[in-house]
């Protein structure tokens, strides 16, 4: 399998969503092509961060030399998810009349990606929307499923909105320019994908390691593939996150907690990384996991550069921002667990004590920092 | 069939829109029905403003007793349809946890309701919308067609969402405080209605404008059901407004003009109804509307306590405001014309002489204020 599907080729992948199915590209170089899109409108507008646009932007703004294009850059970084920029755009929309057939082009990680999105989703009540992902974990992760949003003082994406792209364009190049926490953070949801549904790409994963871990675009296109595959089956199963799309939260509600107390030291991918190992042993423990299965976990992780033990925290600590999941209800709290490598559940888990034991053995005294 | 038609008694009628469909329940008292809505969930958020609540919020919280009740004011007026507003609404939701599993209520008139249509469409990426519309112009208008928004300092409505509620509540006897001239604007539109597909409504507008005019809430009861019929099957053929819905811009066109250049002593209906009577001339002058047709269609207005004369204007300004609106497409204005009562069209205009005829044969000195 993996030599014909390593070939330095552009792959694409249909996101099967009745009349808002959409196409994403992979491949390296995919920044140079024209038309970047089809059917572009003419006016555009390229959102990006101060980090991101000064590496790419001119490359973009070139393939668009025929169309009327006007850059809005934010600031690098979570806090950019805000009302204060929300409008900013609009004023920057409403200041060079765009009109309805206009499109926005999301050039940049996560952060530009929710924020454009969101814009595309209520500029005069919905315009074109695209994505260029420009991190792994965008390329894996926003690029589908549709969720749009801003931040609010009180929560993450507490305002947003349901709102697919009409195409999504991932250069495996941009990947060069990444640092490598950010990468690694990608992987962490690369290797989600596998371990909740697809045994043989975990496996594909382990044998490649090395390729991965020097960002060989081959390997990468295939990776990003597969993963985006996997979202959009899940995605196109249960759009709005009635049922099976909560599997994708391997490792969030673990992951969250440690964000939500390390904030400064965790990211996100890291947090996820920590969680997945604490479900993976708690499945472990009540002899619901193999111990190879667990074991194969734990060293892909590792061999990938990701964390694989939580900071320590009392209990009760885990418990306040554990609760505070999206998926509890009535008040307990449901995990997304694994049985094997490619095989998970959402399980509603009241027994606190078994949690606390797995929660302890994968804690570390030193892990205060994901980076020790 | 008026006799029948005019038993005071709750009609139901069902916005078909797939899985979105929701029904309108319109009468006389149905403020003081329980449920006021079937299968409400425990977090209610209740938006008003500061002039309809004190005549009609206990009332609708008294059916609410088992629910947690949270009420929203905002200042009456199109100004509060902004981001400040719409800022401070989703504090209020995040101040008291709401939940995804909560629901926006509206009570009041268009402006309300855009408002707390856009909050519902995009809190936590969408939550459940009811609507109680008080004025004759929002139930009419509002109730049908998903129409969410706020306004920009560049424009109205240039932000928002389509989004469906899950119910609408007419009470007729909101109407009983209604004043004169915006019980009248509500009229301009339910005439229109009857202009634009349903001569034997407009027939039967014609029969009853004395109950109409002394706010009959049998009459009313009718009236506004079939509006929302009416209504109802356009936006069912059309929700995007792409065709059809565009023949419910009737008169607005040169509606806009109007309200754009007199802003401050026109109100919408009483726009629509001069805009109305220049479109009803304009095809006249064609020989492609009779003259008896015109002659009922501005009677009725008349009868109706709606301006049949446009304030004077030169042509060159009215040119500059109707280019602006969003049916014109490459330049060229298009125009939704009636040709029969009950029958209109959408069509491309180019040749301003005979508009500037008809518009100058429908306008008069002394209508720069639609109250003379």
């Amino acid at each position: 399998m993996s030599e014909a599907l390593m070939q330095n080729t552009t792959q694409q992948i249909i996101v099967g969503l009745g009349e808002r199915s959409y196409p994403i590209d992979i491949g390296a170089g995919l920044l140079s092509r024209t038309p970047l899109f089809e059917q572009l409108p003419q006016q555009i507008l390229l959102l990006s961060n101060t980090i991101v646009e000064p590496l790419y932007g001119d490359k973009v703004r070139a393939q668009l030399q025929h169309h009327t294009v006007v850059t809005h850059l934010i600031e690098d970084g979570e806090g950019a998810k805000s009302f204060a920029n929300y409008e900013a755009v609009m004023d920057t929309l409403i200041r060079h009349n765009f009109n309805r057939d206009c499109a926005i082009i999301a050039l940049g990680g996560g952060v530009v990606g929710d924020l454009a999105g969101f814009v595309a989703a209520t500029y005069q009540r919905g315009v074109a929307f695209y994505q260029i992902p420009t991190t792994l974990l965008a390329q894996v992760d926003s690029s589908v499923g549709g969720k749009t949003a801003i931040n609010h003082a009180g929560g993450k994406n507490l305002v947003g909105a349901f709102y697919q792209p009409r195409a999504v364009l991932i250069d495996t190049d941009c990947l060069t320019t990444l640092n490598a926490r950010d990468y690694a953070c990608g992987l962490a949801e690369v290797v989600k994908y596998g371990i909740i549904a697809d045994a043989e790409f975990f496996a594909w994963l382990e044998a490649h390691q090395n390729e991965l871990n020097q960002r060989d675009a081959a390997a990468l296109t295939y990776a990003i593939q597969r993963s985006c595959e996997i979202k959009a089956e899940v995605v196109a199963a249960d759009e709005r996150e009635q049922s099976v799309r909560a599997l994708l939260n391997l490792g969030h509600t673990f992951g969250h907690a440690i964000e939500a107390a390390h904030y400064e030291s965790w990211k996100h991918g890291e947090a996820v990384a920590a969680g997945t190992i604490i479900a993976a042993y708690l499945m472990h423990q009540q002899d619901r996991l193999s111990s190879n299965d667990f074991t194969r976990i734990e060293t892909l992780l590792q061999q990938l550069n990701l964390p694989v033990r939580a900071p320590q925290m009392p209990l009760e600590r885990w418990q306040t921002f554990m609760q505070r999941d999206k998926k509890v209800q009535a008040g307990v709290v449901r995990l997304v667990l694994p049985t094997a490598i490619g095989q998970a559940c959402l399980e509603p888990w009241s027994d606190w004590q078994a949690l606390g034991t797995a929660i302890a053995a994968m804690s570390h005294p030193d892990a205060h920092s994901p980076l020790l």
